[in-house]
């Protein structure tokens, strides 16, 4: 679901239930599970942008390998419980994309973890390439230079 | 470690210890997990064979897609410890190979699992191929009709 | 989904979209994964049949550590595509349960893979224990001598 | 194995191999691996250091949930490849610990990542807790305020 952001910037949300293979001896989500949660966040936010990621990638042959990864963790998330990721594609620079998450628990909104994630756009000679068109049209007076 | 079985078939062990994303809020390893662990033990054979998987794939461009998969737990693999995964390469017959898998408890040798998995040798286009010479070779006076 | 069964045992269907980890270098989903959506199969099942699986550990202290896990692969699922788990409750015989699976398409209904699990029920003592009574109840006239 | 630390700081370094499931469709390492192997780098420079995380857990009753994690990414690691992981255990300030880990091609020393962790100690209740006495011995003369 594709939300306004503040400030103009494609932001989007999506829901995910903690599997019980991402949970851990702990008894929580495993913090590795909120690295693929940050990923089907940027995943529905790119498909609501009109860009699903895997057509980027067949069709236009471009990839975008995580150059950076950072997560705060607050709170554990459990078994079972639905957690709602909201994407925000803060900024792009070049060959550089800049994607912010928040995962929260459904329903109470309780702050689990943020996060973010840099992104370089690659051929598949791993050489630096252009974002897409659309993805860039997409992001349109967010404020680029940021990254 | 190329170990022989008592019917002359190429036989390896290999061991791995349980991650902490391996085990989930039961406290022991995911059922899943042994899935990994019987193709950590199938890969070591390959290797053991002189046929590095993944130069299968990348030199010869054939793939081994899993076709079925079976898999008896006995007794729950804990946080840490280290499995001894046997793995015999049972039977070849055209395009089909059959491994078979036991994971033990290093040391005490108490049986924690066992299983199969037969796989279907495809090109990159997904039709059948023969198995690669290499691997053809090693199974040698195996029981080749059996799968 | 809770949907009727053609011999009236209960049966569920929920889908699941393949997310990038759960893809391999071959370019398809690993087959690890399908155990993954096997187990979210059986979870929504019985979310819907009124004994979600979180509860029956929590309250009732049981866990359903799997037995057998048995599967077979015909197509491969790709990134990002839908898919459509349908879980049956066929048996129950004393602490023991088995579901059976299929994973298609969703859309097309072809046929990705197949499966089954057998659940031995435990307390956190690992010692046999009974189905839960909402469980029990929900197989209702179910053959539970065929497990 | 446990190695020195110019700054007499805590560190150590262990090795894996790249599994096939922890390869995507881009055909390398997923970057949700390298929190799986960092956390290899840290389970073992803690045995090295006489305080294997499982007893820290099951004897001490003290959990050590990620509180933050970060990590750069510089060159891909590709399936079947063995990757040196080296450990520090750079600080301890009340009940937080951090560690910083470097991800290098075995053999080459090609840097491929480097990253962080910062975890909280705390009891099953999630109440803070003192670090465990050996662990705070362990760090010495580690600059302990730097955290």
């Amino acid at each position: 679901m594709l939300i306004p952001d503040a400030e103009g910037r494609p932001a989007g949300r999506t829901t995910a239930r903690v599997r019980y293979p991402e949970t851990d001896r702990m008894g929580m989500a495993h913090h590795a599970s909120y690295a693929v949660w940050f990923e089907l966040g940027r995943t529905e936010l790119l498909r609501d942008l009109g860009c699903p990621y895997g057509e980027i990638e067949d069709r236009e042959g471009i990839l975008f390998p995580v150059a950076e990864l950072g997560a705060t963790y607050r709170r554990p998330a459990v078994y079972d419980e639905e957690v709602r990721i909201t994407t925000r594609l803060v900024s792009a620079r070049g060959a550089r994309v800049r994607f912010e998450y928040t995962v929260e628990r459904e329903g109470s909104g309780v702050l689990l973890a943020s996060g973010f994630t840099v992104h370089a756009a690659v051929g598949r000679d791993r050489r630096p390439r252009r974002l897409p068109a659309g993805l860039a049209r997409s992001l349109g007076d967010a404020p680029r230079e940021r990254a």
